[in-house]
C-alpha cells in the first residue's frame, strides 16, 4: 500500500508537472543537456521568477534536477519519472493498437464491399452490354 | 501554428486529466469495458457528483464518452489522447534508456575493478602464503 500510494502521488506529480506547454517545452531543451537557468529562460517571453516557478514544479516532480557547478547551478533531465508515466500509459497500447485495428478491419471491409459492388456493376455492364 | 497550439492544448488537459489516481482508476475500470456511473461510483469512498466531477474532467479530455444507451448512459474509455501522450512520452525513450545504460556502464566497471582488486589480493595471498 504505501509503494503503491507513494508511486501514485509520484504518477500524480509528473503528469500534472507535464500539463504545461512551458514545462514540456523546458524538458525539450534539457533532453540536450544541461542547461542554465538564464538559457532556459531565453526562448520564453517570461520573467525569470515565472521561469523559476516552472522550475520548481518540475523539480518537486523530480523531473529535473540541478547539477553540482556552484556558479551556473545549471539544470538538467531526470528521466526516470518519464519512464514511469510512460509506463502507465503502455499499460493501455494493447487497448489502443486494438482499437486502431478495429478502425482497419472496417475500412477494409468497406473496400471489400465497393469492390464488390464494382464488380457486380461491370458484369451487369457485360452482360447487357 | 494552430495545429502545434491545439495539440499542445490536448496535451495539457490529457496531463491533467491524468494528474489524479481517482481518475486513472476510472481509466483502468473503463479498460476492461462500457460501464455505468453506479458502478464506477461504487470502489470509490466518494459521494456519486465527486465521481460525476471527475468524469467531466476525463471526457472534456476526450479520454471518455458516454455511449448511446439512453438509459444506462454508461462511458467508455477514448484511447486517442493516451496515444498522443504515449507519443510525446516516447520522444525521450532513447535519452532514458541511454541514462540507465550508462549506469549499467559504470556498474560493470565497478565490478570489473572488484574482480581486479579480488584477483590481486588473491595473487598476493599466494605470493605471501
Amino acid at each position: 500500500m504505501g509503494y503503491s500510494n507513494s508511486h501514485s502521488g509520484r504518477l500524480d506529480a509528473t503528469f500534472a508537472a507535464l500539463a504545461d506547454p512551458t514545462r514540456r517545452a523546458i524538458l525539450a531543451m534539457l533532453a540536450s543537456g544541461e542547461t542554465s537557468v538564464n538559457d532556459l529562460a531565453k526562448p520564453f517571453k517570461m520573467s525569470q521568477p515565472a521561469i523559476s516557478k516552472h522550475l520548481k514544479v518540475l523539480e518537486r516532480a523530480g523531473l529535473i534536477s540541478t547539477s553540482l557547478d556552484k556558479q551556473r547551478r545549471p539544470r538538467r533531465i531526470e528521466a526516470a519519472p518519464l519512464k514511469e508515466a510512460n509506463e502507465w500509459l503502455e499499460k493501455y497500447r494493447e487497448f489502443w493498437e486494438s482499437r486502431y485495428n478495429k478502425l482497419d478491419d472496417v475500412l477494409e471491409e468497406m473496400k471489400a464491399e465497393q469492390a464488390n459492388k464494382a464488380e457486380t456493376k461491370s458484369k451487369r455492364r457485360r452482360k447487357n452490354g
